[in-house]
């Protein structure tokens, strides 16, 4: 177990001050879970008050105890009630804020009346844009995490090449990978942050099932175990000549890496052949294309356009109709963190510390899905990955 | 796999409908996933548009192929743009609805706001309250699939005596139990609706991990593997003669079970026997008199009153400081639903059809904590038992 460096914690606010600073705020107040764990070194149920200059101040209502052994922050009091913010703030020497950011893509709206109410006079805006800019860009210590979650995803992957075998049910081998991850120290949960999103490790399946979309926005889906979680492993028994999907999150310490790589009993049909060697292809390209400076969006068209090129219009990240709009997407305390490769991010641009997942897939339904997927990160020697498992398709006999 | 009748559906749906009534709402608009499933049968990405009478509009954006498949309702249809909902509801026949309930509770503030721009004039209540006093009452059909999770749940116990062992850490325990329900079928993932709510399976925990307190809304806490998920199983490693708890949520197609059993290898001390004893003694005291009409408040007083005569007054439902103010909580969909046996809710009665976990627990900081916890469900003869496993201590030699 490690605990979040107090250099750390200080540099990150400070990063947040300089941003709240442009956007004029007097504060930012953070809740949620994800960022309280970056901002705090520790998920605990409180309000992490941060002002536009000078020290934050964690208020925790439960546990205070455990926030205080676990946080690298100065400032960790107990308090009990929202009511008593104004008042704690006071006396810790804050002025009543007039411009206040919260986390408004997450925040419930009851929660955000409360806060309207403790100061009604003040301006409210979203400030998970500007979190979102901070979290974007991760320290050498983020990415060690990162690569141990890699290498956690590596052992997932050599299990994956133990276990699989023809008439196992799709379950069978989550079941087992899943079992793998855990015994690791995967924590079991994995962070996702926008609004209804369900995630449980990843996403294995096989052919047929491995073709069928969901709600998710993911570019596979896959049938689930029962309409109540329609995506990913259900009862599908795997047969040979297909390829078995295994996308993985891995997680240490609370940071995740992303892989998938596909597995058959046999080899699978000569259009599943030609499809993973041209994603592997993409893969490559986008390696070559991707540089500081250069637009989420700009990379995004590139792979995009070359994989209509291939003749893959209609099935490139999702079957027609359920075709997701990007190739890529950051990752770090959450599995959907900023940059996104995608469509239309042609204001933001790659910067040197991003860290990445890209995966180029194609779905052909009523036969299956096959794709790659590796975790990157824009070192200040270039882009790097941090998964390093084969991208071989992997045969077995 | 199972796929909710249409009779269900439309049951819940007029229940709704009533409730609404009593508010005077022209509509509820459900988006929330867990909402969703019980509406609809199905979890998409869409807005569920119930009218004050009428039918239920189910309009999805991802994926509506499969919610037509998948639901029993009469009107599902696909839509792209949340724009797109007033033009789609008035070719409908609906007219514009001039209060409206969300789901507040969970409603991030960024989609409220869109709601609102879409209908300026109108009036936003919380519909919350309502769906939740429509789900807290649970249908035969409910009952059946929750006693399946019960006999899942019986299988991890069953299990559970299999595999402890001293030496052993609480996550070698924890991942082999989450193996089990795993290839039941359980789906991995288990829907709590409050905010920041982080659960996984269930608390694995032993001795003194299993007394400190954690920032979940729960009696115990727990460790947890690192302070990105600081709560349920640890590193410690299973000693003799001290308590292993298994709090474990069992789910099939959707529903839950929740139980928990305390194992120990070799005698655990005469403290930690009597509290078992007195925990028992609590539960045969809820389950002689809670009956229909009765306030949960009341039911609460009634047993947490006797802890205390017992002596527990500064380690019942958490160790001091810590204590949380309930010992049961609804499940059904989600594992924190309506009815709470909490402090307070003095307003509010049992009625048949509820059900409820109930958990007297105790801590005893530094040496461990201790209880149990069954499922249960008011039926038309009474107060009825759904998890099964044996309520003794289990002593593994």
């Amino acid at each position: 177990m490690r605990l979040t460096p107090a250099t750390e914690l200080e540099y990150r606010c400070k990063k947040l001050q300089e941003h709240m600073l442009s956007d004029s705020l007097d504060a930012v107040i953070i809740v949620q879970n994800a960022d309280l764990f970056y901002f705090t070194g520790t998920v605990q149920s409180g309000n992490l008050y941060v002002p536009a200059s000078g020290q934050p101040l964690f208020m925790v209502r439960k546990e205070a105890g455990r926030a205080r052994m676990e946080s690298g922050l100065k400032e960790v009091i107990p308090f009990s009630s929202m009511k008593d913010i104004p008042a704690i703030l006071a006396q810790y020497g804050y002025s009543a804020p007039k411009r206040i950011g919260l986390e408004l893509d997450v925040l419930p709206v009851n929660f955000y009346e409360r806060y309207r109410a403790l100061y009604p006079t003040a301006a409210f805006s979203d400030a998970t844009p500007l979190i979102r800019m901070v979290r974007m860009i991760k320290s050498q210590y983020e990415i060690h995490l990162m690569k141990d979650a890699a290498d956690q995803a590596d052992r997932v992957y050599r299990r994956a090449r133990e276990v699989i075998r023809v008439g196992m049910t799709d379950l069978d081998v989550a079941a087992e990978l899943e079992y793998t991850a855990r015994k690791d120290g995967h924590q079991g949960l994995i962070r996702m942050r926008g609004f209804n999103s369900d995630i449980c490790y990843g996403h294995i399946f096989s052919g047929t099932d491995s073709a069928v979309p969901a709600y998710a926005d993911t570019p596979l889906g896959g049938m689930g175990l029962n309409p109540s979680f329609g995506q990913g492993a259900g009862l599908k028994q795997i047969e040979a000549h297909e390829p078995v999907i295994i996308d993985f999150v891995g997680c240490v310490d609370g940071y995740l890496s992303d892989q998938t790589r596909v597995f058959s009993v046999g080899e699978v049909s000569d259009r599943m052949r030609k499809a993973y060697d041209d994603m592997l292809e993409i893969q490559t390209l986008m390696m070559r294309v991707a540089e500081v400076g250069m637009s989420w969006g700009a990379l995004y068209d590139a792979c995009s356009r070359r994989a209509v090129e291939m003749g893959y219009a209609d099935s490139f990240m999702g079957a027609k109709g359920s075709q997701v709009s990007f190739i890529g997407h950051g990752l770090g305390v959450e599995i959907d963190e900023y940059p996104f490769i995608a469509r239309g991010f042609n204001h933001m641009a790659l910067e040197t510390g991003m860290a990445f997942a890209f995966e180029p897939k194609v779905v052909f339904p009523g036969e299956g899905a096959i794709g790659i997927e590796n975790t990157f990160y824009m070192s200040n020697e270039g882009l790097k990955r941090l998964t390093h498992s084969s991208d071989d398709l992997v045969i077995l006999s």
